[in-house]
């Protein structure tokens, strides 16, 4: 979709013309209310459920959306009952405009001039995108981890347009320890020499090094120790001996990031990487009321599910507690589920019935229109 | 010390000829029974306590021992009582042979071509250290951290030569994620054009983009989340206003990052960095007895006294309780007191009055000659 007339972002700047990539998935009903906004996390896209298929009707290979586990036909998230769109936020490298894109102003590609974005634009960005498709009320506004951050963020911005609002493994604001993993990521991809201060494209090269990097620091806060040590644990790779080397791969989890960091460095782009973890960084619906969570969310008026996982180490329960916490200060309807789960922060991707059955109540008792 | 015959390594390879660097603190007894062996972790040396006078005889700005708040005279090890030996180990860059010298093979800089070190070979080159000063017995070997790891090594390899031994924040082995986190830290520098495969020595350069890194994801390890929320929160640095900036410091825990960064990068070698990590990564006495922790542990005959830290998630208190419960199941003679601090693993080098209070009976009580 394309919007021609220009947005105002958080910053002071605006981007004076833009594409939003968006898909949807079953019908919009009549009276258009039973519309469910996906919003993604760091590395997701538009491409919420579903598979791709090429010119002779095959499914392609890896093309499942990223929550089909959440989201299709009889799914928890049923396309028979609901309308999704899922969309791609501005300044990610998926089909919206990003930095990888010409800027219409200087006619070249935007790379580290694109402006820094915010959860509060995005969620903007995807108001008017609900608008152009005719939708004023949403049934449901739900993500994961950042994309919980934007629906607790539509709650605030458009309380009168969301019913509900399902924010799982997410949190009110980062700690210090969430953005010292996001400035150590940084800092790997803006000291990698390809970088070029983020014009790279300009010079025909990709500044991998740093995006492997910062990949595999990710990986890491995804995961739970418990489930590497299952997963991993201190298992050699290819045989019973080491090497006795520091520079190849001994253990397995060594073998698990580098492969990781390498996938990582061949699709996503630095500039994106740089500008989404510091909208994580910047989000803190809090801070215009003095750090008081309860004052902030009495704006809010959708009813709530927040979902979190006991082995989430990156956006722990007690995080989540904090919202239920404001939300209950002020009388809001809200369910919270603490899914016993050894998966760490990556349990809001997989499929794990409890955690599915709670979505899939949720969306039947409460949403259902 | 120098060392005229060669030391056969772990992996089979050996070191021809080497120096080892070390700092003894009060006197030895007659009957040379009072000696106490200090084990440094990652990027500490053999200078443990006390400072460095310059020519005038003034004391030399940062010149503290690293573990001065525990040794020193009237201090928990008291060197009024104990002589106290600091030794920099083989492949560390502060004095002892490593990396940066010459390999008196090829009369070239060692670079990546000095041999993998492992726990077990700094504590036979440190034994020999003990030979050469004519102690047959230690009162006590005592290290924190990797440290911790030597003091429990020569418990099997010399139980005879060893009274007490002292494992402070230590652990039996690494996680998966504690080896996840030390091969990100490894791939950084290794990837940094500027290590030349660990001979930037003749390239006149220094890989310092990748020690930074990886020193700024330590030093994240080394911090409890909360005392990083206490300490930096989510302050901004200089003012109220946020920048709007992906690449400019924002927040102060980012500012205090790379400022840590920086500062490792001017003295640390990367090679050691390498080293040493994977020092960390192969400890695993337990590995010879089909991982039974207990039957590694029959040989220790000495008496031990365990510390850790409640809030340290790098070697968490559980992993000292695996040590402890392997010693009990072999009927030793164990100590055991798990400290109520705030400050992560770092809490095993600061002033915490319980701790060194704990230090410091153990010593009087047992140690003591």
């Amino acid at each position: 979709m394309h919007f021609a007339e220009a947005l105002p972002l958080q910053s002071g700047a605006s981007i004076r013309a833009y594409d939003l990539a968006y898909e949807t998935y079953g019908t919009l009903n009549a009276d258009k209310s039973n519309a469910v906004l996906i919003c993604h996390a760091l590395n997701a896209s538009h491409h919420v459920a579903g598979v791709y298929l090429d010119e002779a009707g095959r499914v392609k290979d890896k093309s499942e959306g990223w929550w089909s586990t959440m989201i299709g036909p009889g799914k928890p998230v049923d396309t028979n009952q609901f309308f999704v769109i899922g969309v791609n936020n501005l300044g990610s490298c998926f089909g919206s405009t990003g930095p990888m894109q010409i800027n219409p102003d200087s006619h070249e590609i935007y790379g580290a001039d694109f402006p820094v974005v915010t959860v509060q634009d995005w969620v903007s960005a995807q108001a008017r995108l609900l608008d152009a498709l005719g939708i004023e009320t949403l049934a449901a506004v739900m993500g994961g981890s950042l994309g919980g951050m934007q629906a607790l963020a539509w709650t605030l911005q458009y309380p009168e347009r969301v019913r509900h609002a399902v924010v799982v493994a997410s949190a009110p604001n980062l700690t210090a320890e969430n953005i010292a993993f996001n400035e150590v990521a940084r800092r790997a991809i803006v000291t990698d020499p390809d970088f070029h201060g983020g014009h790279f494209y300009r010079h025909d090269v990709l500044p991998k090094r740093g995006l492997r990097i910062a990949r595999m620091i990710g990986h890491i806060t995804y995961l739970s120790d418990d489930v590497m040590n299952e997963k991993f644990g201190r298992q050699l790779q290819g045989g019973a001996d080491i090497k006795f080397s520091t520079q190849e791969v001994e253990f397995e989890i060594e073998s698990y990031l580098r492969y990781q960091g390498d996938k990582f460095a061949e699709y996503f782009d630095a500039n994106t990487y740089l500008l989404i973890t510091r909208a994580l960084d910047y989000f803190d619906p809090a801070s215009t009321s003095g750090g008081d969570l309860s004052r902030a969310l009495t704006k809010a008026s959708a009813s709530f599910l927040l979902v979190s996982f006991t082995t989430d180490w990156r956006f722990a329960p007690a995080r989540s507690r904090e919202i239920v916490k404001a939300l209950l200060d002020n009388q809001r309807d809200v369910s919270y589920a603490e899914i016993d789960a050894p998966h760490g922060h990556d349990a809001f991707l997989l499929d794990d019935p409890r955690y599915l059955g709670v979505v899939r109540s949720y969306f039947k008792s409460k949403v259902a229109v």
